[in-house]
């Protein structure tokens, strides 16, 4: 087992109907003025931006409004405006993995003088700088930003959609399940597609095989998310789907899934190339690509990973490990299809292999692939990869 | 599920060999003034003792030895007296759970002016006063005492054995499995136990039954201890054995298996009377009576409990639930026995029931088991368990 150092301070406030009384308190600890950030509006619709504005009595609160999903560069060079003109003591972030992701650059970016994408291509700049704390409500179980220090940022004049981490997680996350009630059938699929990928990416690892309360914790969170998120599909407001969808999100990324490995990811890293170019959903883009990954990682030397997986997470018996294994990506891809997405590329509007080679590319030098992975991919396996889920 | 609040900044440092480079910065970020605290000698017999003192060159350490097991109130007023005198910034303990649970209540007793026995007697007057930090150094697996606010404190006068709170968890932990090496297989036996049953008593429990992820983090540590408990009584050195008991241990008892539950626990209290009257190890008493309280609990109400238990943890497939709740407690008393410790209570020489009533009446006061329980029991409910506990 690897060394590890586990230090995760975000206090965790899970719940229904919590932040109406605890939000106050637990933003103004760090001062009075607050810039609120959220999406599209979604939040004005479903009177949460009201319960929000009526939480926060006597507090001064400047908004930043529309930060899209795929954040954008631009929504936080205008966060960085706002935070400086209005010298912020605290950034209140409502919203999904987008908004907090924005966020957490933005609370960079107040120490910061340059352009913020400066920080975004090199993250050694943020831990120099100090970083203003965040206080988030989380409407969206996917990411699981609500408990860790990165963010993914794009940038569309470049094409490039890069992770950045920072020194700091959230200070304090409100989890009410019951905000998800609204989330679209498309997004809560994508977003506990999402979730099931942080776990796989962490799972299969050259280092982590032999610690099995790491490997024990990531099995038991992906049998609640393949439990829960057909429950929650088809009950969009059934509590305890959503419940354990939320708190699989927070879970999945918080730092305690990889402890004891050495964490290189690979699904991620190429999913980020499609939804760079094509601006697609990130969970989508993940479900379509992870199948096929299996397919190329499986191996007799990989085996161990997939009867572990087959045996623990999908109870396959039996005594064939190379049918478990087998077993075990058949009813992964059956889970998947099972979530009414998109399954193929052509489905998600990808037609041509046009953009394949210069996607591999970038993926392959930007994550090092071809150097550090479960199994390195070059640029060729890449492309393969992405013809494979053509069909 | 229940709401919830998690919340624990313990800095985890695990891994082999870290703390002689790493110690000095992480005691001295509190103060130049330390208290190292241990036990009966046996660091200084390997050799970690010395290791300690050449990674704090140049601060002044005090030293207060010889803590016991089953920590005594008479530590804890000796390290009360020396934190005042010498004007203590930090404790750093060197030890196993009672050298650590002894430490966090001299870390109160700092700011208190009375007897810490009221301290422990009613953990409210800690929360009103300061504590001070407290670094340690971990060198047996068991209490989950390094990453929790409890302790564990026994005034032998008063024939009490109670549990006591604090505000805060220790401020750094480091965990190196290679320091356990040398723990005899009683105490690696013992402390597997204590392990284990500080899952079932999380698990077991009224609320927690549809938070599938916290249930699958606690079966996943169950199912590492069950494997590796057995690896590091054959082989010692062991890393991967003594890695992930010592990871067990801290995830155990952490806050997170009890994310969503209600937690209240059973079988430590009765087992903390057998330690008070006897002065038994903890862990040894855990493995004598669990398996009996799980007798007592089973019954139709309590089977989807003891079904996911078998299913998850022991792997027993099949349709009978019935047949896989009674196989899952009898591969468990099997798992017990095979520890090589006693699985009665003459086999801890306590041949006699005379304190049996006495005992049953205080665990019941004190923990109020006939109002809150995963199964509610009376004081005759427990004579009877500790009757069935003599064969």
């Amino acid at each position: 087992m690897e060394n590890f150092t586990f230090h995760n301070t975000t206090d965790i406030r899970f719940g229904k109907d919590r932040f109406d009384q605890e939000l106050k308190d637990a933003v103004s600890q760090f001062g009075n003025r607050v810039l609120l950030t959220y999406g599209g509006g979604s939040i004005k619709k479903s009177g949460l931006y009201d319960r929000v504005m009526k939480a926060l009595p006597g507090l001064q609160v400047t908004e930043l409004a529309g930060i899209e999903p795929n954040p954008k560069i631009a929504s936080v060079r205008e966060g960085q405006k706002l935070v400086k003109e209005n010298d912020i003591d605290v950034i209140l972030a409502v919203g999904g993995g987008s908004v907090i992701d924005a966020s957490k650059v933005i609370a960079s970016a107040k120490f910061y003088e340059g352009d913020p994408w400066d920080l975004v291509l090199d993250s050694k700049k943020r831990f120099a700088i100090d970083q203003l704390p965040i206080v988030d409500i989380l409407t969206l179980s996917a990411t699981g930003t609500e408990m860790n220090t990165g963010s993914v940022i794009s940038n569309p004049e470049t094409t490039q959609k890069l992770g950045t981490g920072g020194p700091n997680t959230p200070a304090v996350s409100f989890l009410d399940p019951s905000l998800t009630y609204t989330v679209s059938k498309w997004q809560t699929a994508a977003g506990s597609i999402d979730i099931f990928s942080h776990l796989t990416e962490q799972y299969f690892d050259q280092k982590g095989y032999e610690n099995d309360v790491r490997n024990g914790l990531i099995e038991g969170i992906m049998r609640a998310v393949i439990k829960w998120a057909p429950v929650a599909l088809k009950d969009p407001e059934n509590y305890d789907a959503r419940a354990n969808l939320m708190w699989a999100s927070t879970m999945a990324l918080n730092g305690l899934p990889r402890t004891g490995n050495v964490n290189s990811w690979t699904v991620h890293p190429i999913e980020h190339e499609l939804s760079a170019y094509y601006d697609i959903t990130h969970g989508v883009g993940l479900g379509i690509l992870t199948p096929h990954w299996m397919d190329f990682v499986y191996s007799e030397a990989t085996r161990p990973w997939f009867v572990s997986f087959g045996r623990n997470v999908w109870n396959i018996t039996g005594d064939d490990d190379d049918l478990i294994a087998k077993e075990a990506i058949a009813k992964t891809r059956e889970w998947l299809a099972s979530l009414e997405v998109p399954t193929t590329l052509p489905g998600v509007d990808i037609e041509t292999d046009e953009n394949f080679a210069a996607m591999a590319a970038s993926a392959v030098k930007v994550n090092k692939l071809d150097q550090k992975a479960f199994v390195t991919m070059t640029e060729k396996d890449v492309v393969s990869l992405l013809e494979a889920s053509m069909k």
